[in-house]
């Protein structure tokens, strides 16, 4: 195994010293560690914090900065952060207005993130919490109970933040980002496994005709292992899988900030439609050149097409990424029109920027 | 070979029509192929003309927009565009005030680029060219007399694109292309080869504790190969070459507004000094995750910072790729602060975006 870094023990802090360092609207905070906006706490504003494993770059430290994230923790490799550096992170953004916990949907995730949120309840914090779990392939899989948070996770950081910044309270983030998450759909395929730097060798291997298909983000099996027959068929399963997959109701927890306490309610996710807009994300996982994101574009929004789903924004490129996973994943979420606001509203962050 | 593509003969054509299906700021022309802004020809500005061969995603097509390129032909994978490409591209472009064609300096690109700017010249279009020639690998090379044009061509394009949307005029245009150019160094190396989808197989191979230092963006080879011993040792190679390697002087070929002939003129490059202040890119050769981008980032900040070179603008990101090598390449440009209000001047294409 080759790769850019000097040793695995110490490969991450260099990384983020350098996402700050060329980025200085950034700041890296150490022991415990945590990347905040440099202007953070902003006045008047909820705070948005959100993180999980590292190997997803950019996500989640490339996207702090106006109009999205105030705060991101990121853990070791594919492996969640702590609740001292999601508190400490907190306690760092916290205007007075409150802070929300984005979590994807990952059993580690969960139990850390769900301790620094009583921590920072505890702390006189206002908090709130919102799960994300748009990854359709899976109802458990390895790291998870329910199904996986995945890109769309991008997308929620994206709307919420705008959100936050035009002034919402944490309340109507809280029920926003419930909405958005039950209207995003994704699903990931490998055709060559990542490599992690602590292992030196691919996470698992297939054969020259094979895909996974329903890939997790960490190189986790998702439906099934298919045959792999090039591009078209490709993305067509995808599109299938995510219309068929669509509609399923689960218990999702989250905090309730009028009772202070933890609740958990039934939330439903329905299918796409005909008739129907959406944003759609065709995410690189990591080592796919980007003339083939834009050919896996075009196929899908053929496929989108032919089932009456309008595509009204599109973003093609990476996001939430596996290393150097050789594969895609694709997200639609259902857009209205104040979706689409939200979506086209400034942000100015290392890994997405736009109109300002 | 697996890849994300349905057959290697009509692979290309679906990439860029999913390019275009994705920025509709854009227009696919056919037979013969190239990219526009939508809005072209712009009035009462110069046009931007540049083009290569495919394989350098998002180089580029992915640069077509609102202050940077007007219009980009693609050649097949690794091989230059044609001269009707060229040719019906600059046509459609030109809004009367004339086109300049950008060109990386490689034998097959100089040949065909110089043949269009004569059938432009000859059709009542005024023209100019400006080479490329920033890769201070190798004095000559596989496909290149002379030093190869590699990821400054992007800086250029930025640049002269943003000079072009202030209203500098064609002759004004080239002379900054020259400065441009004699200002800017770059250097790759890669760890593995990419693998050409006609070939079937990666290019070349390397040991596990071997890179190609000086790699070209075809995987043609560099310098030589060395032994591979981690990030820092590897960024610091690249930095004394990019300094070391930074004088040299070279005839260099340019379209004479003024007599409207070729003109042959030595330029000079001086390398980088203590005291100058340059736009830094670390740009990924394909394969290789962000993080390890900004690992690299970080010590090539360290390494400025020790020669008393100040970085006052950075890019981290997929520029100039070679489709999946795993690899990295830097580009240092000289910046006044002519060169920085150009850089931050309004951007808005696919790959590119800011201020606007």
């Amino acid at each position: 195994m080759k790769k850019l870094i000097n040793d695995v023990d110490n490969m991450l802090a260099g990384q983020l010293a350098g996402l700050t360092a060329a980025h200085p609207s950034l700041v890296l905070h150490r022991d415990p560690v945590f990347v905040t906006r440099a202007d953070a706490p902003v006045a008047g504003k909820v705070a948005l914090l959100s993180g999980g494993g590292s190997g997803h770059e950019p996500m989640h430290a490339g996207f702090v900065g106006q109009g999205m994230l105030d705060g991101a923790c990121p853990g070791e490799i594919f492996t969640s952060p702590t609740p001292d550096q999601m508190f400490e992170c907190g306690m760092s953004i916290d205007s007075g207005e409150g802070v929300l916990l984005l979590i994807k949907n990952y059993t580690g995730d969960i139990l850390n993130f769900e301790t620094a949120t009583e921590l920072l309840h505890d702390a006189g914090v206002k908090v709130a919490t919102v799960i994300v779990d748009d990854d359709v392939a899976v109802k458990d899989s390895l790291y998870t109970t329910g199904r996986r948070g995945v890109a769309n996770t991008v997308v929620l950081e994206k709307l919420l933040g705008a959100a936050a910044a035009r002034g919402d309270s944490l309340a109507k983030l809280q029920e926003l980002g419930h909405l958005f998450n039950n209207n995003g759909f994704s699903l990931g395929v490998a055709l060559v496994a990542c490599t992690v730097p602590a292992a030196g060798k691919p996470s698992f291997t297939l054969a020259e005709n094979e895909m996974e298909f329903g890939v997790g983000i960490h190189g986790e099996p998702g439906i099934e292992r298919r045959p792999f027959n090039g591009l078209d068929d490709t993305v067509d399963q995808m599109f299938t899988t995510l219309i068929e997959h669509g509609n399923y109701q689960r218990p999702l927890r989250s905090w309730d900030i009028e009772r202070s306490d933890w609740r958990e309610e039934t939330q439903y996710k329905q299918a796409l439609r005909r008739g129907e807009k959406v944003i759609a994300v065709v995410n690189n996982l990591g080592g796919t050149p980007l003339s083939e994101l834009y050919g896996v574009y075009l196929r899908l929004a053929h496929c989108c097409a032919g089932a009456g789903i309008e595509i009204v924004r599109n973003f093609v490129g990476s996001w939430c990424t596996s290393l150097d996973m050789y594969g895609v994943s694709i997200t639609l979420m259902r857009a209205d029109e104040e979706t689409l606001a939200l979506w086209d509203a400034p942000v100015n962050t290392p890994a997405l920027r736009w109109n300002c």
